[in-house]
């Protein structure tokens, strides 16, 4: 079961950038205890600050693929293209956010992503992704 | 360890109800299969389809119980007093929904118990439930 | 041949509150000669003041009987649950109101009901119930 | 008693346009049946694509008839001119929709007319029209 | 010195419709006393209800006129089609109203020929057309 | 002198949630000493989580008590059912609310009932209720 | 006959601000040009730049003029209080623009003093204030 | 124990200005009932047209008094300034209105000075600053 | 092949109105040339400053005509019935504009023909309708 | 003359992503045969799912080339800056859409693009691209 | 040269005024300063919380001062009648603002007088008046 | 004192873009003359038209520079992104504009950057930069 993470835009930053939101672990530490947990499963985890990159990986891996987790972070509000792209592959795709976007600033509160994502999980901090992976798995 | 499950408005149909969006199995025979599943949590399930009993029932376990899943249907659009019975208790609730809400009708977008929930779960059909479960004993 | 009809908030009050708007006769006396003219028909009055009952109601009878008339007074304003139960449930719901919603205050412009009814009849006092009546037995 | 129908754009093409939402009965074949029906009455039948007939046509009888039935299909949304028409006249008029308004594109919810109609009625398909002409023999 | 007056939908009521908005006299008697009192202009005075035939008539006379005052009662808040006329013609128009449309509906406060129109008269009942007529010959 | 205190959803826990907002005294505690305090007035005090029971009341009591102090807490905001009940009794009602609803989230500005209230008072905690018995006292 | 021009913010500097918006003559010789045209009505003038000034003049006149033109520039668009200090007046106020305000910037287009006043002139240049002057004399 | 009252706009009408609102008591001799039935405080009372006299007195006292009850009028729904000029002060200030501003016309429906408010009161006629005072001995 | 262009309203002065904008050369000396260039094609030209005539004509040869071009002027932007229209035929509609209507007026940016039209073509002046024609002749 | 046509993001797919909209077939194939129709003109053909990259080459050849053909997919509604870019350089830009984006969802009705664009097409397939490229040749 | 620091209502509290937010040094002290430092330049200081006072002052020295400096504080957000002084006269203004106002409430988001400066300083405290000094003095 | 410069899309065009709105002075020339004029000070440059790359830059350096000067070009009103890295570093931001965003189309008078901004600065061509430098260097 192959299965990929993509992280958006300052996801990279985990574990620096305002801990009292995002928490104060780091991304690639909690996706190796992911890996030790889930060794049946085949992760593999991308990050990039760029829109681009993001589409590109969704066109690359989204036909062959068997689960998508998808944080866009900031994109997730301005890119109807990233929506495009999930809404054109095969895989289905669960979007996760850290924290919860809907008791944040009224922007943050409409994601493009949501509405052609095959679920949606939120709030649960990294606990948001382990949950992701779990929904899969039981697919 | 205590968990509630409360199901809103409608969701006593389950199972009979628009089969396409819903699914086709029963919410009480669900329960049961997850009861089995979780033998070590004691797990209690509400169902009303009066706005005043969810609350009264969220005031009656929100400051014993370790844990509250609450499906509020319909009422998470409109409904002030449940999101603020939410706020009220010491308990942490997850919000949950069968159908992805984001990719049906605009006033299905919003949800009044979003911004107070713990975290949020939607779009994975019953399978919602059990992620929260899970999600709550992770904790 | 069984119809219902389903009276929302303050309804009981017909006859007493504001004549001007809502006319003074009482709607039990109006129930009861509407049954003498249209004896093939199987006729039922409920009201009750609570959203939930409401709902109840319409989930109990809304597999069984061949018609339901149904005003929601304030409540079809606000309430995406009674929407809900109406597309539900399999009788045919024909919407009704007394007084002509259009002309009268914004918020009451809108109803969330009209739009999963079978039809809309509004306008025609007390004859708007006749006249939804007739059109159930037309079918 | 003489009752006027007065149809407005498009539906002319009755039994021909989209039969899925207007059904496919020819409307001058409806209105055959409904002389025969209702032979009390003094039945007579407009349609015009043009807004300014409609309008000139409610000049013309809108003071000696004893009732207007009124689909002004598109116009309904759109022409205030109209709706002041029905509001200068002292014929009472009823408006009639074909489908439910409610339930299609958000620019055909609102109608100018409602606010100043006598009664509005929708979502019976031809029907409509028998129910409008009972409510103002009735009257 | 050749001025036109065009009246919109529903001024040929004048007299007859709403007389506690619109006053209690005749168009046409007001226009040959208008006639009377300014013997050295050209008058002449059109009125349809047709949106197609004021824009013809905008054409017709919007080159080789003086002046024309047009009151396009409530096509002013519907239509584009008038205003584009106005704009496309060289003679100056000025708008004018009977009521003040400013303290009605909503739906009334709005005029798309005002942006277009060499200047805006309204409050003032059949005097407005005389302030307008004034104002072209103060030219 | 016969005066009703009614009290809205999630109320009965004052003195437990979220005190820094809604102070920490327990409104039973609060009402004896209110009742001593004006020992001439005939004060009775309802509590519900219900919106159908607080219409129920307004109804019983709406036609023969001389005055009604509301506090309809989150239901201010989304129910005109509530509204409708106070226009639909003839006992003047006084909306009154804790905290100053206007200094809170944009969701809590409006509330339904004050259109309809003879008065309201708001942000006083407690003493909002004593205001109101006074003004009341004072007709 | 006593009648008062009242000119708000800015337009003591007409003939020096953009003029291909506002021409080029000052109010004051217009003033006079005015007074030797109208001999027969007692003409006075004012102007200030302070919302109060305006208010308090048309309190101090607004009891016993017979007619009040009032420009109140820039205010027309915010204030409230000078419309309810119309509104609050018995000497009727014509509102006159020198520029069309309707083909300017969006936040010029509303007006809070036409809706309370008696007629509205604009777009006529300093000619809006000859043509209120002679609808107060027809009056 | 010093109180001022504030008055703001148009206020220095009461009595004259459309009584079938506001009532026919003058306010200053409202004001002196209302010190010969609390003689234990220290009253002042100023009235002004001007917003900026408003925000001058509100610096005067705002650090030494022991409250303020401002009808700020008409300001209150367009003056940031005033209510900067509150929020920036020491002093509570009690916001009151004659006629109850929710059952008026829109644009009087939002206030800027109710979120920073101590309280507010509306509707009671000059009850209103009675309760207001009222409030602000029992603090 | 038989293809038809129908103008709306103002079109008939092409080469009059606004050249800047339009152009200056007249239709019908255009429609000429492109039937020299497209012999192959049987072409036929209408304009009309009628709604209801557009709608006639759309009727009268919506279901026997290869193609149609419509520019509906400003009709575009109001005429739900045109819209309603086109969606009633059975021969594919091209909606064409000479002007590019997004760089416009925002009252012009919106079509209600857009979304039934079988494709949109705008900004290229008169060669709009041969690019048109073209797309119906390559179908 | 040198023609470029851009791709944006998601076009990568054509022939592969959701067919039922945007057809089943691939762009370098269309491209390909383009080159064979049109011999005379020098084609170029870019696609990026990069929004900068977009931005690039539109710098890069839009000083030098005759004509660019831009499809900037879900780009369109979103980017400011490829508006800009497109602003800002002096080759003209057709705008061109596969499907016909005004009878989708409402957030693809609006681009950015279209009121800097030299013209626009949209609804005709991959024909768009020919009716552009034909556009500028006739240039 | 000749420069003018204007400021608008409620900065004369500078230093006393919610100190977390503007600082708590008086606006005299730093104009000494200023003074001290920008020996060359000729700077004067105005205050007032009369938007009239601001207006005059602009008329004032708006024709023969070589820059202004203005704060107009909360009247920045709600006076179109200070920025139509700042349109109507010759001398450049600079915008000021001690705070962010993008960060604050919403309501401070929009300045009408942004749109006529010449540059807009704000979020760097009492520094704002010192680089908006400095970039008169470039000029 | 290290200080970075960085531009986003279009900027690499200044000096050939719409030199009416943003000048003719190229960035690379300007920035020479900026280090000259400003020795003591590390200044550092970067552009780029990749929403990525500027968050990629904004990471890398935003942890030891001393201060960033960022104009985000088109970015500022839709990167939610760009916004979020902001947040996220510890280095100080000033936000820089060349022209004088308010006064241009609607899109452009939001940024996102602006709220998380230490401050702005906009409207002042080139200087812009150097005012925002001044700040930095003044802290």
């Amino acid at each position: 079961m192959k299965i990929a993470i993509i992280n958006g835009p300052n996801l990279n930053l985990l574990g620096k950038r305002e801990p009292e939101i995002y928490g104060n672990i780091n991304f690639e530490d909690f996706f190796k205890s992911l890996q030790n947990e889930y060794q049946t499963a085949d992760l593999i985890y991308f990050q990039s600050n760029h829109e681009g990159f993001i589409i590109d990986t969704l066109h690359e891996i989204g036909f062959s693929y068997d689960g998508i987790i998808l944080n866009a972070g900031a994109y997730s509000h301005t890119s109807i293209a990233i929506a495009d792209a999930v809404r054109a592959i095969s895989t289905p795709v669960i979007e996760v956010h850290l924290s919860n976007i809907y008791s944040r600033e009224p922007f943050r509160h409409h994601s493009y992503i949501s509405e052609t994502a095959a679920g949606v999980i939120c709030g649960f901090g990294l606990q948001s992704y382990k949950l992701a992976l779990q929904s899969l798995i039981n697919l």
